[in-house]
């Protein structure tokens, strides 16, 4: 027996979602049921306005409404627009946003290099930030945000070979123990990473 | 910073879902702005069917189509009009339906007894059950197929007392280890259980 088919498709669309079995996705249909008839249809509706209204920003790749391209950062004329923080993605932005202690402009890759998968500079938003960077000549520095993985390491170094003869600056956010950890928490190669990364106090 | 309104939305929805957080819904939410446009059009049409196509079966309380009422199950003649299952949700019928080896009827009560949450007999789907067994008087069984936690064996206890002197015969599902498990895993409870409602071989 099989549930009546307006669940199935519901259960069938939650399963499409990432980290979402069967069972969860049975789940989370039942409970959307039960649910106010207004939280459902908003919720209907801003699946459909986010897949419609969203575009990424001509200029960074950052996500950013249809109706404000170039995004609000990069419209920002307040911001220093001698730096650029290259990220994998726009949750990365915001998390540096909400830190409120970067001015600089962005440039969100929508991806990372990947060889294993096959993703080349090409497949990912690289081209643009390559000519964003001829195009502007007071960019003089490139902070690599991307993360401290394979890929992410791999991003950087590629980004590093290729714009360090440009003259342009290229760092790396800093490998370390995080703040308010204890040392022997810590895995091995981060603390390696602490060593050779040490600060004079 | 906040992120562009439309995605905003889409993860505040996200949010509203049960054992679903802020950075799960983030996730889910940019999941959502790289899915497939026709998988989007689905889920969010998806939604608003299943809140508005689907109704209560007017006889049993399980999940049906409103096109489908009394549901699938309560119009089936060739099923045993003798014996009710009394369940706490739909997804208990499917549960037992799957095992394809119970040919009865259902009573779906749509929640439990629980005095702790103020749920009392009159708040779920049991006054529709004393009617329809007192209009049915060919029911001869009440299987009492609600969870094994406090609130489920408040019900069944309720049901037994309300059931038998009407001349009702009220079952319980058994207690015991779960098939292919090890007797050393089994908590105390069940293995008490299990061995109170020992078979003879």
């Amino acid at each position: 027996m099989d549930y009546p088919e307006p669940i199935a498709k519901l259960i069938n669309s939650y399963t499409k979602l990432p980290g979402i079995g069967p069972k969860t996705a049975t789940r989370l249909a039942f409970y959307t049921l039960g649910m106010q008839e207004d939280d459902v249809v908003d919720f209907s509706k801003s699946l459909l306005s986010a897949k419609k209204d969203l575009t990424f920003c001509r200029i960074c790749g950052n996500i950013t409404e249809n109706s404000v391209n170039p995004c609000a950062i990069c419209q920002d004329k307040s911001r220093d627009q001698s730096t650029v923080f290259v990220v994998e993605n726009s949750r990365d932005v915001m998390a540096m946003e909400n830190t409120r202690d970067y001015y600089g402009l962005y440039h969100v890759l929508n991806g990372v290099i990947s060889p294993s998968a096959g993703t080349g500079p090409e497949d990912i938003n690289l081209p643009s930030l390559i000519r964003r960077l001829s195009d502007h000549q007071e960019i003089n520095e490139v902070i690599v945000g991307t993360n401290a993985n394979a890929e992410g390491e791999a991003t950087a170094m590629y980004l590093a070979r290729l714009l360090k003869p440009a003259g342009i600056k290229v760092t790396r956010l800093a490998h370390g123990l995080a703040v308010g950890s204890d040392i022997d928490y810590a895995d091995q190669l981060t603390l390696i990473k602490a060593v050779q990364g040490r600060t004079e106090l």
